[in-house]
């Protein structure tokens, strides 16, 4: 199979690195970062790339854009990996859709396109006979979306709770175990780099709501948008709502949740007995859900992580490959 | 898609009445139990077998056997749901083979075959292009053969460790949170209908490691039999055991694991930080698997039940029509 990459950050590194590492018979024709890119039919030299990344900041030639890459590289699948913008989702949106109109599959850890316009995607891509995947956007290494299309095939989802913003379950995890205040445990989290200097998007729960949304416009295929969840940050918890937690042997996460019977779509600090299956400690992420056959299926794993994202990535490409590309 | 079914304990009412119920294009063609059967190429009437078998302890004709419904029926799969039998797997692998002979695809929930004849039913499987799936025989109701197949994919599958046994759990959930004896916790066991009058099989751990002998099986291709487990099983812990880890803020869990790289293949008690993922409480299931690129992923679900169970057995079924019986 031939993919075109855009994205050479954490992402699309671990992506680039484990391509040309296992081999999995996939061939990078095209590969672009935000600084220059390359085009060749017959397969870049991945370990090439991300060497000149290193060394230069860049993977390629200048005069050609990654949007040059997507329009004019000849492949069978393009990975997107840009970062998330979540007020415009550009630039991975525009590629993402200039993708689809060249009846390319595509595979993003994008989660700005998907919120934003996953029906619009949702459609180009049926009209187009092509696949649109983004097992990256929610949980990092968790496969949620495989889980919930095969997994739990002829399952009714009745409801979705998730624990998706690694950040703040760190936070939440130090505040209770050594019972630090929330600013010193969001200083901690930034030495140990799980914080970004402008924590706004994670404590505030911003980024749980988006990945909420695109659970839920997944499952119940819906037009729903960050305006319709209900949020709440960690940002305002004391020490003292902990210890209270605590006193009942229970803890406080920061749940995502979405109830379609009750109307429910909220992010917000929930109180909850310590030995339930989505208390999870550190970075890590879990996500519940709720069905008529299956009752309650807890996923846990590591929701970030270069090789860890790399790994959904690679997942929805194999994934394309067997069930279209090979069929071709 | 056309189905025959053999067994109508407790997973086979599960399944035929989710399939009355929900009516997710299959058509149940032929259906026995271990006192009769029937045949109709137009489907059986599920809701009046259900019925038939409540009212009268079997679901058709004594002149119809199990054997004349897999020989004979017109369908494209069989779901075979009969009971495990750990020394000689029949009458379910017999029946099996018949269907496989037949060029038909299998799904079972039928420990027995699956653990005593994996590599030969895996032949005989790819030598007739059928389908063989089992999603049903591990963990209940979590999707654990499907997140290895595809929401791994890719990935190298490091090692297993799981909680793979109910019965086991809850015995030793209750003897941590109450204090209980073995004895007392076992009767407990035993009054809610989770523990068989002979518990020989869960206590012992040979249940939890029939399950490891699949998973290790499918994931690393090998011919293992339950005589390579190293066994320990739970009947001889103290609660005093349970005190000391406690102390440590551990507990004990029955866990079934498998390391290739240290040639590990054990089913045993083991202390375990409370925290841990694989902790989980009563009759839950867990398994973590540990890969190279999502590291270490956990599923906590429900390890029995009929509609839980009935649960795997459709997803491998709709798997099958969705990639073999569409397709042809």
């Amino acid at each position: 199979m031939k993919v075109a990459m855009i994205g050479l950050g954490s992402v699309g590194r671990g992506v680039a690195g484990m391509v040309a590492q296992k081999r999995p018979g996939i061939t990078v024709t095209g590969i672009a970062d935000s600084k220059g890119g390359r085009i060749d039919s017959d397969g870049v030299d991945l370990f090439e790339v991300l060497e000149k990344k290193q060394k230069t900041g860049s993977c390629g030639d200048k005069k050609i854009s990654a949007s040059d890459v997507v329009k004019n590289a000849d492949y069978d699948a393009l990975v997107e990996v840009t970062p998330t913008n979540a007020s415009t989702g550009e630039p991975g949106l525009g590629y993402i859709r200039q993708a689809i109109g060249r009846k390319k599959h595509v595979v993003t850890s994008n989660k700005g396109p998907i919120a934003l316009a996953y029906k619009d995607l949702r459609i180009r891509a049926q009209k187009n006979g092509v696949a649109l995947r983004y097992e990256a956007t929610v949980g990092g290494a968790i496969p949620i979306f495989h889980t919930i299309e095969h997994g739990l095939a002829g399952n009714e989802i009745l409801a979705i709770f998730g624990v998706l913003n690694g950040t703040c379950n760190f936070i939440l995890t130090r505040m209770a175990d050594e019972g630090l205040t929330y600013e010193q445990a969001l200083l901690e989290a930034r030495e140990m780099g799980y914080a970004e200097a402008d924590p706004t998007y994670d404590v505030q729960g911003i980024d749980a709501a988006i990945k909420l949304v695109i659970l839920a416009n997944t499952i119940w295929g819906n037009s729903i948008t960050l305006k319709d969840v209900n949020r709440t940050g960690i940002d305002l918890l004391t020490p003292d709502a902990l210890h209270l937690a605590e006193e009942e042997d229970c803890t406080i996460r920061l749940i995502a949740e979405a109830i379609p019977k009750k109307g429910l779509l909220r992010v917000s600090p929930r109180i909850i007995e310590k030995n339930h299956p989505l208390v999870v400690e550190g970075t890590l992420n879990a996500i519940t859900i709720e069905t008529d056959m299956a009752k309650e299926i807890t996923l846990i794993g590591k929701g970030a992580g270069s090789i860890e994202t790399a790994s959904a990535v690679i997942g929805d490409l194999l994934y394309i490959r067997d069930r279209y590309v090979e069929r071709a």
